[in-house]
């Protein structure tokens, strides 16, 4: 297949030009100010499938934002693989710390990427990563190499829960049904050392709210004789902590399934070195679970963050006030076998119960999502991994990754089906931070290795 | 001096319309969004002094905002009375938890103030206070009755910490020399329990920022293994505080003074309902140190209160973050004989004590003052009883304030005078709240006690 590296090489201004373009629509889920950029993406992706070669494009209206689907079906007979990836992006605040607008797509070479990075909110997250794919197609299609059939599903509300995607999937299993869902939404270990992400950690994100007195008041007038939402807050949020790090939510660790130690000695060697890891984050220590290596803590075990905390005077200067209320933003990382639906309950009882007298508390659940496993033997891994050997040179680590991408676990529920999560990033490229970027090496790479995996999975399931 | 009355009532409309006016100006010090509108209130305080028969009247620059003074000597051989007010106000926000717009204010009646009160930031703190010893030298020049000499000092930056009064104090000490210091700018019990404060609890405020990884981080590739500065922030928040609720900064409480049973036993006689004062604040409970009661904890016990706390992703919708940074304000109230710079180093020794490896702490000092206190046995003090006696028909209740106004301390230190704090407003007012009110009746009541103030003081020193 020496026409796939040539064509990518023929054609990579394009295919990097074209990517500009996309980066630059500011299609962020979470804020309604940006509702029109996220109808202008919706449209750009659709042209995007049908210049490569999709047939039956259509943006699907959905109660959120659109899920834009399109297919290649070359002959029923032959195995189909549906393909997934979303449109919409993190929100890019705090934007004083980019170095660059975040839609004013830059491209500048990094210690890491010395042939260049794409810095753009959304260069690796996932427009990138899922426009690889449509490249992929093209390319298949120009060189009439597509050994089997292929569907795209792009949606547009990865970023805030993917509320109206399992409506859609629940309502077009038909449509949607295929034999392997191919997903680049990860990362991997290096540029030289391939990884392929065989697990995912489950999500529980939920908004708290504390409230003390019917008004803000004078800190004087009342301070020490009513209770203050933001120090009770605070205290309870501590609370979820025990001294070992360990979460203290009653029942949270029932479900947990625990490595054996092979798995964890196999884990163990993935290539990690600690100095260079608090170095690049600029932190004296690392800080977690006890009993637990930073591979393991960010992998195989639940973790509790607060994501967000506001309450009282924030403004510049001071202001002696007792606010009336406090806020915070709280996700969980959950790993096989926590039930989402079930933390999202003990959290929320457990959340009330540390309530004192003299507060109220109300708990929101925002979204969530199951943990998810790939197992190695499956042909869909298998298939994976002689493509990246394809084209790396050398076949990929498997690992186990801490993100969330719930949907997964929703496919396997609804389309009987196992994902690949083929991802072509660094976990350095900042995602969902400032400066977010994505390596040209790497999105030119996956473009080159999509191709083979088409050609293994069709001759091992074929 | 029935004609104090009389010129009360024939002059009221216009009281109330001339305090309309300056509480249309938005003096907030503490956003420099504002400055214009300080140093127009600045010269609207001005023209009140002139109009009402000062003389000497200047807008004294200094490093930040202007103070207004202004005198009216008569004799020189007569007691002199420095009038200290401060025309800035505290931050209107949340804005939407206002009925009318702060700085458009409406005239309703409530239930403490069935003959209307005024509505808007600044009514009672301090432009409807200190505008009554405005309306009293009016009073008095009008009526030939002014017994004494008047010296009037209006700042504009009291709600950020008076920087600069303190050194314009301390240039002018001849300027300012004086036989007692007046101020309004507290409250008394009710309008049939007229109360003077005799003590003032001290203030340290500083702000709190905790730095973890050097950039924002995606919570699912590195949630539960670096420290999460909000995690971390709460904890330390959490951590100063005992399950007692003593405030736990080693040495905090070694040189609180405190006070003997017959002076507990005297302060239990203020009338006090818990239930009312539950209901009022819509709470099912109070909170605070143990061993003390709710006038206790907010009068001659020392507190620690969040002012505001920020840090992560505060929009709408979800953001899986760990930020870099979570920061707070945090208000200590102090009483006799704590020393605010002392605590502030204590908090600051303590508060970087407690971060563990993972981040970094910055402490940053906003400003402070000490605690004070007037004996009742003070010739300033029997004199206002005495005013109090003639217009309210009864002896004003001492009472200790929880409040701080640092400059009482300073003014004692540098200028050899004690202060007498004669506020009319009532602790429901929602000073420093969204609604904060002032009753006409206590504007109408302040303006025709003071001369008798001056009277009876100068009877008693003259």
């Amino acid at each position: 297949m020496e026409h796939t590296k040539s064509y990518v090489d023929t054609h990579k201004d394009r295919f990097i030009s074209e990517l500009l373009s996309i980066l630059k629509i500011p299609s962020v889920s979470a804020d309604p100010a940006f509702s029109q950029d996220m109808e202008n993406m919706a449209e750009a992706v659709k042209n995007a499938l049908l210049q490569a070669g999709c047939e039956q494009v259509e943006i699907c209206e959905t109660q959120g934002y659109p899920i834009v689907y399109g297919e290649k079906i070359i002959d029923p007979a032959l195995p189909t693989v549906l393909v997934y990836g979303h449109y919409d992006v993190q929100p890019p605040d705090p934007l004083d710390l980019w170095d660059s607008p975040p839609f004013e797509p830059q491209i500048k070479p990094t210690g890491l990427h010395p042939e260049g990075a794409i810095f753009a909110r959304g260069a690796s997250d996932d427009k990138g990563q899922f426009y690889m794919h449509v490249k992929a197609l093209e390319l298949m299609i120009q060189n009439n190499s597509l050994p089997c059939n292929l569907k795209f599903m792009i949606e547009g509300e990865e970023e805030v829960g993917s509320e109206s995607l399992s409506a859609f999937v629940k309502e077009n299993r038909e449509k949607l049904s295929n034999d392997i869902i191919l997903i680049s939404d990860t990362g991997m270990i290096a540029n030289d050392v391939p990884s392929i992400t065989t697990g995912l950690r489950g999500l529980s994100y939920v908004e708290v709210e504390v409230t003390g007195p019917n008004r803000d008041l004078h800190s004087g007038l009342y301070g020490g004789a009513v209770a203050n939402p933001i120090n009770i807050l605070t205290k309870m949020i501590a609370n979820l902590h025990d001294e070992n790090n360990r979460i203290s939510i009653p029942g949270f660790y029932d479900k947990v399934a625990e490595l054996s130690t092979e798995e964890r000695a196999e884990m163990a060697k993935a290539p990690f070195d600690l100095g260079e890891y608090k170095a690049a984050l600029d932190i004296d220590a690392v800080y977690g679970e006890d009993g637990y290596t930073t591979n393991e803590r960010n992998a195989i075990r639940p973790t509790l963050d607060v994501n967000g905390i506001w309450g009282g005077y924030i403004g510049e200067g001071a202001k002696t006030v007792i606010a009336s209320k406090a806020y915070a933003k709280i996700s969980m990382r959950l790993v096989p076998d926590q039930d989402w639906n079930e933390i999202t309950e003990l959290f929320t009882r457990h959340f009330e119960a540390l309530a004192p007298d003299g507060v109220r508390v109300k708990v929101t659940p925002h979204h969530g999502g199951q943990a998810y496993v790939t197992p190695i033997n499956h042909p869909g891994y298998q298939a994976a991994s002689k493509a990246y050997e394809a084209t790396f040179g050398k076949p990929p680590v498997p690992q186990r990754g801490g993100g969330s991408i719930p949907i997964v676990s929703l496919f396997e529920a609804e389309l009987q089906s196992k994902t690949i999560l083929m991802g072509f990033g660094l976990d350095s490229d900042a995602i969902h931070s400032p400066n977010e970027h994505f390596g040209i090496w790497n999105y030119l790479k996956g473009i080159e290795t999509i191709p083979y995996f088409y050609k293994y999975f069709t001759e091992l399931v074929g």
